[in-house]
């Protein structure tokens, strides 16, 4: 049997740090080495022998947090926002000096989502129309989802490569709104109920047919089983790569 | 036995006509006796002895059609549209004087859809967010649907009286259109999609729980079971009756 | 500002009835006077001045419990499984004795999943198919749920009633338990996947349309708006009434 | 601008040749250059110089069709069932001697039910839970459909080969069939209902998460985009491909 992987959480007190120590210790092939609140110092991954960081903290401290286990050669699996470009660059030229260490940046650590995601956008140059729903509990301040957002800009640049026209409409009377927000010219309608959590429905008519692909997110912990995936597997993707996607083996 | 109901299809040659005369010829307890187009006199359905009379004409004609039929003491059934409050105004004053028949003005014969809006009145109560979604073929020139639109009326009405508040809904940040139009304070979502008929959901949230009432209308061909419905029942409802509803039993 | 309404709740310790407490508590027009766990004594809920009853605790104590509620005026608000026919009997009887008193005996508090089997019921006499579809956690013992095979007996009787005849089937091949299990000639299919709790479909279909009438329960707090319902109207109920159904207006 | 690609239909008074004919004819880039019933002389095809030969036939002719196409250097887009593996060992060898020719064989041309097959089988090994509801009209003779069968095959392949157990399932009591059959140890539901066409739900579960893909065909004429793909394509895909799915693009 081959030895665990040594894995340390940063930000191991939040919500989905605290998810993710759980989850580390429950996996038979994964040894917790480390997991280190906002006050304790990095050189504890040092120590502690860290192969694989999972960095769960906020947008402020999350580009030194990498920089420190990319410099100590460790790898990263990083959950936190706040990746703008810029600071993706100042990464990657830090991975340039390191090319054997990988980092894993997921804005989603769902495998469902991601999956539905994929396969929406490969899906989208074969129909004639296509529309989004999103639904959330009703306490989410935006709309749409950045999902749905991103899942729209991907079906509609497929279509665009496709050369595929607009989807038809021949809508002439509308309410405001009813017709959804437009989104790179995919409709995108977001639902607001209590009692859901997340969920997202993508929508492509054809003649005579309809393909439909939901993803529905009921808990926290529903990212768990993506950042192990993303622990286990970043070790074998040296240098940048953005989105659980990338991991995942979409072919026949 | 008892003797098969006599029946006049008025509109028999139109789309929805030509369905009704079919589907009478096909019901055993039913006799087709008068099928009737654009030109032929309305004196046949005297001469052929008609008991009830099918509208499916056009809202120029339906007036008069309906005013003969009720005269000669013959029972209506009518899924033309144009019946403003004027109209009914005279049609209820004519009945006044014909007091034992009955007329069915129906502007929706499919079954599950007039069950489904039935249903989601009643439950509009018990629930703290509701929102409407229906999704037709692109061809549709209005948005949202009648039927969506009468629905969120109906819920809108049913949550004033149990004297709820508005759905809850934070968001703050949002795409025009993504949360839908607004109709008495119900959301309602429409989307256009190739390979679809008539469809509509309306989702009901509570706290950690869904209440789905969704109608899928495939063909035209799913108005007949209403329509047949109409005929066999009008004659034990004296008077006008407007919605396919009003006959239909909701008791336990 | 009328005063708040004294309830004491029974096993309240467990899952269900720590639930109802916190749901108790919360809710302005409701007071808890008493929380009894397994040992309390009965007499408390005399002390405490209890107007309505919550029992939530085992089937070898509820009976007792319920008994002496009754007997002491207190109307009685019941989740707790176990009440065969000859316990209601025995109930029945001491009601007759106390004709003020309300009993409410809830096999399930989840609003949503009593309206669905209710509007169920209903649409039953109107298609000429219909199936179940219930989806689980994949650690339930028993296939198909309580829930569904109950659905689908009211479904059987309401078309038995109405004359109809079987659901058209024209299968000759099949393999084993493809076609579902048979309750009272209602066909219901049992999923069990991880992620889910509790969720059941029931499809009804006609020429050319399809009602489907869906609940999902994400959470055991969905129970709590039914208890609180229960609660509120048990006192307008004297006598023994089963199934929330009993409390819930749908009528139009 | 290129010229139209010379298309000859077999089988063109079948259901499926008669639509075929119709699609052929509407699409700009497509020139229908014979239409042949079941006594017409393949010779025909040679004199109207046909590039692509589509064979809607019956399962006895399918074989000498292709062959003749074959060996006149005709492409071939094939939707007749009845290619046991005798006949496509003899189709291969013929197609050894033609290497430039391409014939696609498709047991199935919707294309968005070949794309739900084909994500359904990427998808399978990251889920723990899987299982298949297949709903059709009730005049189907055969339970579960070939596609829900070969959906189900295909998933339990990636399930094995990913090292996956089998679902999770603690059910003890359960009805004669109510988990469903059992395909190669994925469960599968058949839903027959009145107004349904051809549909299909794969849906798998993971902690706190739910995918979904499901496909619905609501006409006949939803294979016409498929056989004009399978059309458009042939000729870049030399040698024998089964399924459309190999002509689909589902990279990245």
């Amino acid at each position: 049997m081959t030895q665990p992987l040594a894995v340390a959480v940063l930000g191991a007190s939040g919500r989905m740090g605290s998810e993710a120590v759980r989850a580390i210790e429950a996996a038979a092939d994964l040894h917790l080495v480390a997991a280190l609140g906002r006050k304790d110092p990095l050189e504890e991954l040092v120590a502690a022998g860290a192969a694989v960081v999972v960095d769960l903290t906020v947008p402020d401290s999350t580009e030194q947090n990498v920089a420190f286990a990319v410099e100590h050669g460790m790898h990263a699996v990083v959950g936190t926002t706040g990746w703008d470009s810029e600071r993706l660059g100042r990464l990657q030229d830090l991975l340039a000096l390191n090319p054997e260490v990988g980092v894993l940046i997921a804005p989603n650590f769902a495998l469902g989502s991601v999956l539905a995601t994929a396969f929406a956008a490969r899906a989208a140059k074969y129909f004639e129309s296509v529309e989004v729903i999103e639904l959330h509990h009703p306490n989410k301040v935006d709309a749409p989802s950045g999902t749905a957002e991103r899942t729209a800009v991907l079906i509609a640049e497929a279509r665009a490569e496709a050369g595929l026209a607009a989807s038809p409409d021949a809508t002439r009377t509308s309410r405001d709104g009813a017709r959804g927000c437009d989104v790179d010219g995919v409709r995108v309608h977001s639902v607001r109920l209590r009692g859901l959590v997340a969920h997202q429905e993508v929508l492509f008519g054809g003649v005579g047919e309809q393909l439909t692909i939901r993803h529905d997110s009921f808990h926290r912990e529903s990212f768990m089983p993506g950042v192990l995936l993303g622990v286990r597997e970043v070790g074998s993707h040296p240098g940048l790569t953005v989105g659980l996607d990338g991991y995942l083996d979409l072919q026949a």
